[in-house]
């Protein structure tokens, strides 16, 4: 949730923690980031919805809602359905005012909220359904996704449901004119100025690291995107978190502007009852926009592709083996044109820090 | 610059700086803050325009852009008027730039960059014209009129030139229905639930400190805006900006909810020429809206008013005395119903840190 702007410079690393916990859940105990959540509208009401299109499975079950901020996912399995007990589960100092919320809801019968961390905290009891939203941007980013393994791998009993059940990463290569020229092409001639000398420092400040915050019109994709990478959350172990790696061949639909490259996610949650349809929250630009929007990561220089074209490559979620909560995207790229024309056959990678 | 939910906890101040330089002239380093003033058009263009319409009056002249970031007033100087020298003078590492964008646009015979700060540079002579973009939000934050008034005292001959020359502080009683549904009225009741346990925390963590960034829509003022304060920057002395106090009486124009007041600025430019009109920049809800936009103080209760009730009261804007380049706003406020309904009396005040 930091923008790069805001990203301090890399200091010494001998007196940080690793994990940055006091600055990861110092922000989850303030309201903004839970005001932005919840009034995420697509995010809230797909919760919502599993709740209420399970809640005759849900009866006499035993859930934990783990990193539940103020409790919003326990309170609906609470008054959607007839859960034996909630597992509220959350380590920053929200954990508070999640219990002022379950009295205020007269749900303190049902929902147990428990603060501490996921790998420290004690259950009574093994639970039938493990639930969290702990999809961060690019999906992994934050990291709070081992929690969760962790959490499953101890308290999930033998055949319990992961609600998300599995995960997938898309990308699409893309245009992106406006924010290119907001930040590039700006310096060409503001006023009647030449600025272009600025150009490369605005290069390193506003294309070395990804964009967060992107919110891309479906036009601007220029081929069929693709999911790249999946996540099934009752196979994956913390060990595969490390390197996450795919290849990709796309075919260029229409003729533009190749600015970079734009990622986001979908999670699927089963149904509990046999047959019953999965439930879906998809972050892309086809779907209602959400807290999340999507990733942009932008070539150093844009590239003309023509309709038929192909980019083909690679891309490698790297996670940074010191600081915990953060990654490397390395992408790798290769444009054949459909011309035959050498000169328009074009190589490039670049590795895009989020943030450290 | 910064915003409230980016602000740092306040710690032990003994080995910080209290003008806290290294942070302020550190984001002046990097190029998002230049970005986003010269891509203010109403800000970017006002100086071109006041340079534009003077350029006869210029020829000659000897002129000081004080804290010219990227340089671009003293490069309209030297584009569109013909003075002997503009000394551009830049205390953050972006001078380097500057002398890159003067040798790219050719004009280096004119404009001479000196990086040091305002009170430490040294020219060789004293100078006709002193122009400066040192407004902050609410004319004063970060307080760097304090620089220009030093730079005034030492550089500024003897019947000189001020660009601003003067500048005023309009305050208008306000609704702002839209924040306050976002940020306080979510809580009631979000997907069928009772959140109103966080509105107490709602209201310490989202308006406790004036909102900046706020662009209000000209309906939403409940009376006619007044100028509360004006400064001349020829007479304005740096202790007059330890407190600056004002007593207003506003009158309802229409009936509607009062939730807080805006502020924003105007700064006057004097023409040269004998009888020239003056260039203004007004950063008001009337004119187009610039980077600045507005700021909103918000109430802890908003008040139901009716129209010919009055509100009187005062403003004061008060230095902190030791983190020089922050100030504390204290508004003051009695409303007086029409209706001779002494339950509608309301008194109130409210003290707005920004940010310390
Ligand atoms: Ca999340
Ligand atoms: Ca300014």
């Amino acid at each position: 949730h930091r923008g790069a702007a805001e990203e301090e410079e890399e200091e010494g690393i001998s007196l940080e923690d690793p994990w940055q916990d006091e600055e990861y859940f110092g922000s989850y105990g303030t309201l903004r980031l839970h005001l932005e959540m919840l009034s995420d509208h697509s995010r809230t009401e797909t919760y919502r919805q599993v709740i209420l299109k399970n809640s005759a499975s849900l009866r006499n079950k035993v859930v934990m809602d783990l990193g539940c901020g103020t409790g919003i996912i326990s309170l609906f399995c609470a008054q959607l359905a007839k859960p034996s007990t909630v597992y509220a589960v959350e380590a920053s100092s929200m954990a508070d005012y999640t219990r002022q919320l379950v009295k205020q809801n007269a749900c303190e019968e049902v929902i147990t909220v428990l603060q501490g961390r996921a790998e420290e905290i004690e259950l009574p009891e093994q639970v039938d359904v493990l639930v969290s939203e702990w999809m961060g941007n690019c999906l992994l980013f934050e990291f709070m996704v081992e929690s969760v393994l962790l959490a499953r791998d101890r308290w999930l009993r033998e055949g319990g449901v992961m609600w998300p059940s599995s995960a997938s990463f898309t990308l699409v290569p893309c245009q992106a004119d406006g924010y290119y020229s907001e930040k590039m092409a700006f310096w060409e001639r503001p006023y009647g100025l030449d600025f272009t000398p600025l150009q490369s420092l605005a290069q390193q400040e506003f294309f070395a690291k990804p964009k967060f915050s992107h919110l891309m019109e479906p036009s601007d994709c220029l081929t069929a995107p693709q999911d790249v990478l999946s996540m099934d959350m009752y196979t994956l172990q913390v060990r595969d978190l490390e390197e996450m790696k795919s290849h990709f061949t796309f075919c260029v639909e229409k003729s533009g502007v190749f600015h970079g490259f734009t990622a986001w996610f979908t999670v699927h949650f089963e149904s509990l009852e046999a047959g019953g349809a999965p439930v879906e929250l998809n972050t892309g630009p086809n779907s209602e926009p959400t807290h999340w929007k999507q990733t942009l990561f932008m070539l150093d220089r844009p590239v003309r592709v023509s309709a038929g074209d192909s980019i083909s490559g690679s891309i490698v979620l790297q996670r940074n083996p010191i600081w915990r909560r953060h990654m490397t995207v390395t992408l790798h790229w290769n444009i054949k044109s459909i011309m035959e024309d050498t000169e328009n056959h074009q190589v490039g990678s670049k590795s895009f820090p989020m943030w450290r």
